[in-house]
């Protein structure tokens, strides 16, 4: 299913951090099949440790828990870990000072939270779009190095304004999410919060979208410097961001410039064939009521953006529809993919 | 519960066209208890005319059906209701041939259709918002009258922005709507279209919100000149429409003027104290995810709209989440509100 | 809206335990207004007592928290408050403590926990279904007395049974609930796990109706002896728990017998005209897809017990759908009417 | 993944009737990428007979229409198709009629409608239960042949119940169904009746489970004789339907002996290696609150029946949780199974 055009004589050993969350879940499933990589470790906190990984986790996703790694005893997320390379998906609250151990020790870390993003000297990396950053981890004093990947709203917004910003160059961005519980993580979202409701509020969620994508969008050393705004909403949706959005480019350009320039958007992974990486990572849809999550937040095994309903915005100039996979293309997935940049790269070494 | 300063010394007698559909249900609901007006006609399609109103109907309101109103008869939709005022709730479909010809049978027609609605002489009314445009009633020739309400999404948003209006000046407004399933009537929205799903599209809306809006805070000869521009969307939510609003002023203001002055605004419905009129058109909140369709949609009898987390918009100057009650503010409640104003100035005989 | 035939120079002075829990707002909405009872204090968890209750409290009702009871001060759940009835909402963790001494120090409790309701001499209370279980209480060795009522699902099924049981005698009742998530309280059940999803499992719940309705429907020195089997399922539903039930009787009976009996059913709540007693306890619904939860859960002012489609069961000969209000009917209703059938028989002081 | 033991010099053509359907569509995606079939003619009604699939169909799975199936003109339904498999999901209106000519004009029908599901020439066919049946099709005084799969909730219930069946005997069966949304089709069940709320009413289902799982086990000539009692309701779930079932066995049965025979049932279709044989029929969950729709209705690509929860029922003995995909296991793969035992039995030419 996941082309894999390097081949290893033996895996690379890797290891979770934060194992049994709904990031880490999502890590277990996506590598568990990965052609390069072989999960060595699953760590998770001390209350965790010391169990096997099937009676530590509360498995929440519809493909079963590869038995191979259910009977694993799960480790505390101390850096003694059997390999070099770790994919973090802890909780904001240790994240920052358990990444950073990690790094001191001399492991990779790719991570999935939002700690250390706009440390000027971690890559805040989309290989799509700013794969030149990684010259950023030269400026990291530790002996091994942390690369994040964005907010998961922040994902399908920056992705689908990269080759415009690269064509027509951006005044203006203006963007509403309806987000997915899945964002909130486990147990997260109460259900009397949201059943038959909408909650207008993610905290710390709209100052997060205002500033990561300039920071991605830029060069390694300076921000881009559009104007974003953001309203953000939880909607009754399991998995699948939504977004309106509306934009004001610097250059006039057509609605068939735009589409244009979002499907024949091609990078560095559909170049290097990176596993994780999906054939098109745009797809723009012409039907009227498209994207939805429900039908398409699975597209491209979940790495792909969708776009749609591109129409004139009377304010900003131009409107669309965005929809990705806020914990595949979102969080585990693209720390994957940045993981096989690294690889591909030779910044891993195991 | 419903304050009447006026007294009659027998109730007005009114029919309604559309009684089985979703907006005629909710006028059967809100109208059988009213202080002054009394339900002496039911009036649908061919198919239902002939039987008893109880058996006609799928009801599906939580409260029942008053009984006495089960048992009438359901008559065609034809000028012959023995009343001079009648409620439109019908399909847009046959609505504009119908109303018209109750109009020229010289009924007072409250209309919840859009058909007429940008007619230059048809008042597109809210009675705390434009109850000046009654004027434009002398520019219809017909011996009958008709007066409609906006669409359900233009309700709260032009309530919201009318005392910005008048007290700062409108450039810009930006919204997007997150709207309830029963604005779509019944059967409506298809369950596996919604449940787990977001639509980003309903035909006809975003013109509708892009325009309506002008005209009802314009004077009644000329609309007012502010851009719109509106992203719709249909959520799994039962009643209730949010909408995120980002807004540019003419003047400046801070936050606290903005607040002071949906907290502080009354319009002739509270004056004159009629029936339907909530105490405050226009609550806010200042708890950080307030409001939410399913814990406010009910606020003022639903006839209120809830404001909430006003602050900086990094492109408009403002923005801030919006939410009313699509079928009582929206539909149903805002027709009998005009009623009850039409009543009141005197421009109904019975 | 709620006829109260006695009189009262001044109101009862009560307490609410717990009141910042999801039964404990529900106590505060239903006791706001109430003719005979007036909120004296409301007391919860050492976390909240201190501060005022508008701020102690996530308030999650549609209408608005009462201003002059936002305004009280959360007292500490001790047996210290003004007034000699005290209405319980505890969590089940505390329950069985705090009742105990405030019935210790000569309070009647009120109890809506199940920590006390198979104790002999505590009335596990319906006053439509068991009046007579109030000689339970001269058991009680305190000074004070406390009376429980049902588990939100044995509620509805207890009453539905009662006119059958007493009518033809019962043999064996099957019962599957599809329970509402408020009946988890707050925060309660995690989205992730019920959006798009059945529970088939809630703990103690099955235990609970295979006994509590034997001790509701018998003497109050001997319990029913008829067999009951239930299942328990969460579904994505806010309130109304609906229960499938099947059910043999002794004699033989013929639907219109069954339908009979149910709606002709009246009790002590209904000839001594209870504030909250509903009009109708028991309503047969002909329509062949009735009862709904969304509704039907608001008949009777919530305190109604909805039923449906009884039609032949080829094991037990009959069958039927239930439904009620599992926060009213449930939970603080029934406590509010156990504290008025109290009242009414002088069992309370003040 | 669908292991194929049989190879073919080339793959068997086959039509699909009623291609656009909510099922249509699930035989679309299933059979795209089958091993042994290809989809040489997809057939509809008159209004899309004519049109590109693609454009005909209103699709909404989450993987894409096959781009070569997308341009396949749809053609109407008479017997004049490239082939001599079809499989029908047509609507039970029509499905009687042209089921019948297919037959008449030498096709083998593998039909998922009810229409012909109880004729004692037709095998109500699951390749697990009761292969035997196929002996009927001898009966059959046409020259083509009918072969259909039981209703979705059915066909979990039967599966379940075999090894229970032959080994312990069954002396009577109570269920309740908890189904999704799917099972209803497209358009279906209106959000307005489904969104927070059960339905407790399904037209006919009810009369199908209390019928066709006797057929089913029983011999080809002559049913089996328990009893079967079904309350069916519709839950907002999309796809899954959950089953509560208490069962009594003719012979003592412990509960260890009743999970051993769930997990040790194997049959043709696993013997034979049918690509769309799931390798575990029956799954048996020990965890406290499984199976769930949302996380288990995909095992075995959909084709595996997931149980739990088994605990005495003190009314029948035996009381668990079923749980199945209602449009995969429960219709399109069920079809698509019975299609491979025709195939592997030299019943189909080509």
């Amino acid at each position: 299913m996941m082309p894999a055009e390097m081949y290893f004589r033996e895996k690379i050993p890797v290891a979770i951090l934060g194992a049994t969350g709904a990031v880490g879940q999502r890590f277990v499933q996506l590598l568990a099949q990965h052609p390069w990589f072989e999960i060595k470790a699953l760590a998770a906190s001390e209350r965790s440790a010391g169990k096997k990984y099937g009676d530590a986790v509360r498995w929440m996703l519809p493909t079963p828990i590869p038995p191979e790694l259910a009977a694993l005893e799960v480790q505390p997320c101390e850096p003694t870990l059997p390999c070099s390379l770790v994919f973090s998906g802890l909780d904001a609250r240790v994240a920052g000072d358990v990444e950073k151990a990690f790094a001191q020790a001399g492991y990779m870390v790719v991570s999935n939270c939002h700690n250390h993003r706009m440390d000027p000297t971690v890559p805040l990396l989309i290989p799509e779009v700013n794969p030149s950053h990684l010259s950023l981890l030269s400026h990291q004093t530790t002996s091994g190095k942390i690369v994040t990947d964005p907010n998961c709203s922040v994902m399908g917004l920056a992705m689908a304004l990269k080759p415009l910003y690269d064509l027509f160059g951006l005044e203006a961005v203006h963007v509403v999410t309806l987000q997915a519980i899945s964002g909130a993580g486990y147990p997260g979202v109460p259900s009397l919060d949201i059943l038959d409701n909408v909650i207008p509020y993610i905290s710390g969620e709209e100052h997060k979208i205002e500033t990561e994508p300039l920071k991605i969008l830029g060069s390694p050393s300076e921000p881009a410097s559009f104007k974003i705004s953001a309203h953000c909403t939880r909607v009754p949706v399991t998995d699948g961001h939504t977004a309106c959005l509306s934009f004001q480019l610097k250059k006039p350009a057509t609605a068939d410039q735009i589409i244009e320039a979002w499907k024949t958007f091609r990078s560095e992974p559909q170049t290097l064939r990176l596993p994780m990486a999906p054939e098109y990572p745009l797809h723009y849809f012409h039907e009227e009521a498209m994207p939805q999550p429900r039908l398409h937040r699975q597209l491209g095994q979940g790495m792909s953006v969708a776009i749609g309903r591109l129409r004139p915005c009377p304010l900003l100039g131009h409107k669309c529809v965005l929809l990705s996979h806020n914990t595949i293309r979102g969080a585990a997935g693209a720390a994957i993919l940045n993981a096989e940049l690294l690889v591909q790269k030779g910044l891993v070494r195991w």
